[in-house]
């Protein structure tokens, strides 16, 4: 993409209203604009991060073996009042009603609407296991949103919903789900660790937190310095090896960790004081297993093998994609702006031409541009006629890993400068060993 | 895609509430679900489908220039107050109030916001020409939502907002959206004319349908026979050559085409009768260029080359991808099911194991499976024990282009059978041949 015919809205003052770093920077690096409280537009280096945050969020749900669907945002309030939800849900819930009368809502999340689809056409325990997520915006009316897209109202989730014919194999689903996650937040460049949380309005007892930890934090958590080093299952994870997933989800929630709703002074006070690691965390994910505490009430059963009917075992698993963005970024900037890992990043390179109109300059970023391209690199290729100084504050607060700049003497010289966004080292290569070089 | 793994959930009765074919068949190949009037899920194998219909959509923008945002779906009100149309707009617009009282709407189309983003950042002619567009969901509370995706009230919607500085520059932009819509339709298979429009509560003098012929379609069209031969720009065409651009627009403008509302009789009776070609047609598309009617109220201005501050000149421009599938399968339909295009289909082959449990069926699906994969096709395995009956009208049911049968004779001899799906064609091919014969 040539700068000059991108939108990049680059803000030089920070917003007043910006809190919280994540929200300033998404602001300055014109990644969000606020529509009104609580809702933002995702402009243009936003929505590529979003993009590229959901294909891998996509990619190890697939992985897992869930299915991916797209349910509506607007749900008929019937729904919820077979669940009981209707009428606990409370004032987070927007509540709508149509041109006809008829209770509608913007759904807040999906329980009952994936329980009515399950119950619709699931008949046997031989359709089962199953797992159907979506990516889908969800609304909550926050009484007080802040902090961007952290706590905003209109916000992005990918929910998936799990069904089974019994605890135990719903509790394989869970497994299944505790792993997807810990890779996703793996590839996502965060340190995510799992804490027994509260379950709140989704209801039921088993549930876990996925907190990463960041100064900037929203809370504070608890946890055994053990997490820090532990091994994220890799590529290769077998997610039809039940036991092995259960004795990774055991290894990964057997040390000390709970956020603050679910602190135990006493058991961590047994812990000896070099291994307790008391922070700041931020909530990613959280899934749940609530077994038939919907199937129940709205009647989504499945003829088992015995042929009796039996309520679906469910759980429910949940990521907000955009909350992770600014979770990202809050664990990974520097005094210039944003530090974007390798796989989120909006582009992977800065293509920094310092003298447009210059001829050696042009035939040089030109060159690079088509041969990066041509590799499968995601290039953004400053074009623009602009002072030095701007051009590298920009590629800095934007933050794309490698920044590849051309200047006049270089590119008589066949030469451009390679620098690393995160580690600020800086290296000389020929023009013709670039490709080479940024493959290492 | 493992069936066994998969949710695909065929209705083996015609559904009675879907009156046209479109709907009947997106209904029984386990497409949608109906949640609420005029409300769907996309179940996996929609979910593809719409996917594909983006993926097109959006290269087509892209290479036309546009770059690619995200509105929310909740829009104050105040915004629409500033245009004026927050009156006039009517009952289909949903009218929401949040926890504190304040008067929103679910977008039914993003004039206004997106007209807000431009005046909040876009402060000079230098930084036009621009492109913005989102693939959003939007909501239009219709009275009676029918036939499916094809009306339904909930409905994904591709929207772009041209800005320039001046007429002449914004007609170029409308040729450009234009060119682009041409080549999108062409692309899902869809023979597209465009018509003279009506601009209803979108405003301006300039607009054009995209209409496509379909024997079911929802209203009446009358055109000239040229258009069923004119050629449609290809890949190379270049969006920076304005006047090259004009011309095909003036061409695809130039013989007489209408809609049942802008019909002018004169004009079709002049016409020699073997040229005339009145059917029924179905709006895919929608390109408006309305100047100033938004910039002027909401002061949308920029400074000028001489400095003066000029109100923006805008164009929208609207397919929706939803509805456009159930376009495609009015045009691409056989007594059996639907006949997917290439490029829209939501795989491209369905490999059907006719006796899984027979050690050379398996043997030879699985090696297939695996290399058409590597290949970079999309296959849908059909592993599962059931009829060949059954295996069979499901295929041509959910219409994939190929299909790869394969038997206990045929894997004994190393043969499988490629059918067609459009043409029914038949071919017993060896195993090592598969992947040739299937690239050509």
């Amino acid at each position: 993409m040539r700068l000059s015919q991108y939108f990049l809205p680059i803000l030089k003052e920070t917003p007043k209203e910006a809190e919280i770093v994540s929200h300033r920077l998404m602001l300055r690096a014109g990644m969000i604009r606020q529509q009104a409280a609580g809702s933002y537009t995702w402009l243009p280096l936003g929505k590529r991060v979003l993009d590229k945050v959901c294909r891998v969020i996509r990619e190890e749900q697939d992985r897992a073996g869930a299915v991916e669907i797209l349910m509506p945002t607007i749900q008929s309030a019937d729904l919820w009042r077979e669940s009981g939800r209707y009428d606990d849900y409370g004032k987070e819930m927007l509540r709508i009603e149509d041109r006809h009368g008829r209770d509608m809502l913007f759904g807040p999340t999906n329980e009952e609407m994936v329980t009515d689809i399950a119950r619709s056409y699931i008949r046997s325990y031989k359709e089962l296991p199953l797992n159907l997520y979506h990516i889908q915006w969800k609304f909550r009316d926050e009484v007080r949103p802040r902090f961007g897209v952290m706590r905003s109202r209109e916000f992005l989730m990918k929910d998936a919903y799990s069904f089974d014919i019994d605890y135990e194999s719903s509790k394989a689903a869970y497994d299944r789900m505790f792993v997807a996650y810990l890779r996703t937040f793996a590839r996502l460049g965060l340190q995510a660790i799992p804490m027994r949380a509260d379950t709140g309005p989704i209801g039921g007892k088993l549930s876990h937190e996925f907190i990463i930890l960041a100064s900037t934090g929203e809370s504070e958590v608890f946890c055994h310095r053990d997490y820090l080093e532990m091994p994220v299952p890799g590529e290769g994870v077998d997610f039809k090896d039940a036991p092995a997933l259960a004795q990774t989800v055991e290894q990964w929630t057997t040390p000390y960790a709970a956020t603050e709703e679910m602190h135990d002074e006493a058991a961590w006070n047994a812990l000896p004081e070099t291994e307790r690691l008391a922070a700041r965390g931020i909530e990613v994910g959280h899934i749940f297993h609530f077994g038939t505490k919907y199937s129940e009430p709205m009647g989504a059963t499945v003829a088992g093998p015995d042929g009796k009917e039996t309520p679906l075992f469910m759980g429910s698993y949940g990521i907000g994609p955009s909350r992770l963005i600014a979770a990202i970024i809050e664990a990974s900037h520097d005094e210039n702006g944003i530090v974007w890992p390798m796989g989120v990043a909006p582009f992977d390179i800065g293509l920094v031409n310092m003298k447009p109109g210059d001829a050696d300059c042009d035939a040089v970023c030109e060159r690079l541009y088509g041969e990066l391209q041509a590799a499968g690199h995601d290039v953004l290729y400053d074009d623009q006629d602009t002072r030095a100084g701007a051009k590298f504050a920009t590629m800095d607060l934007i933050g794309l890993p490698v920044q590849l700049i051309v200047g006049p003497r270089g590119a008589k010289a066949g030469e451009a400068e390679i620098k690393l966004r995160a580690s600020g080292e800086r290296e000389t290569v020929a023009i013709d060993k670039v490709l080479d070089r940024l493959k290492a």
